[in-house]
């Protein structure tokens, strides 16, 4: 039979503005300005090296706070429910949470950045180099998404719906 | 104190026509027409409502295979060695994989996509929509990647340097 869990190790903790859920912007775009950044445990700040000639980091972290999980749910972007697979909202089967964000700095096992849409003290999983040959899908259809502001995280912010 | 490990609930399991960890495609780029799909778990089937609707889709997976973490490796695609965090590489500290893949069709618990660089049976994470306002970065600078070969993840494969 198929294994039903992982257990993953966390490589640090995220700071940010952010103390509570609500009013976050809930995308990097929408967060632009808004600088965090991640702190390694101390045994894993080696494998930072070279990441400063990246301009973009992909984040993996653990949406801690998230609760409630539901297999439809109405994002933040509509109003009506999509299947959880088809949003990226927080509550979901695996709470695990991805944000593309800007490097400014790398230095002493700390990663600086822009972008920063996550709670602070968030704990981290991953980090790793966005490449724009891989990752870039520039004929992307966004499904439900398309009808919707082509900019639509810089003016959205989160509410109180995926709080316990 | 920090929490240094997450559990998190697995949702599926990913079928693929890679069956060793050698000479794999070692990103989506390097296998567009190679199909694969994710079958759900049945209790999580619903949750894909809508993903149909999208041309591409974030898979999060457990690297189940690899092993030997080390803080500097030297990647695929180059002859000397980088930090684990500046690096695709799969032996890191929580060993969750990412790929981007072109969606076929979603269907009875399943979604079938092509892009597949994994391994057959690998335990799958999370699955999210790709949304090119958020996801996209036109100006992404790469790093020790950019005086490689541009789209070197099609030519390349991967070997035995990160087996057990």
């Amino acid at each position: 039979m198929f294994e039903r869990e992982v257990v993953l190790k966390l490589i640090g903790v995220l700071h940010t503005p952010h103390q509570t859920l609500e009013d976050m912007p809930i995308q990097p775009s929408g967060a632009l300005d808004i600088e965090g950044s991640a702190e390694l445990f101390p045994e894993y700040a080696e494998g930072l090296t070279d990441l400063e000639g990246f301009s973009h980091a992909i984040l993996l972290y653990h949406l801690h706070k998230a609760s409630g999980c539901k297999l439809r749910v109405k994002p933040f972007m509509d109003t009506v429910e999509h299947g959880i697979f088809a949003t990226r909202s927080p509550c979901r089967p695996a709470a695990i949470g991805m944000s593309v964000v800007r490097i400014s700095a790398v230095a002493d096992g700390r990663l600086v950045f822009t972008g920063a849409d996550m709670l602070d003290g968030t704990p981290l999983i991953d980090i790793k180099p966005f490449f724009g040959p891989v990752d870039n899908q520039p004929d992307a259809v966004s499904g439900w998404l398309e009808t919707k502001d082509k900019n639509p995280a810089g003016l959205r912010h989160s509410d109180n719906r995926f709080c316990s």
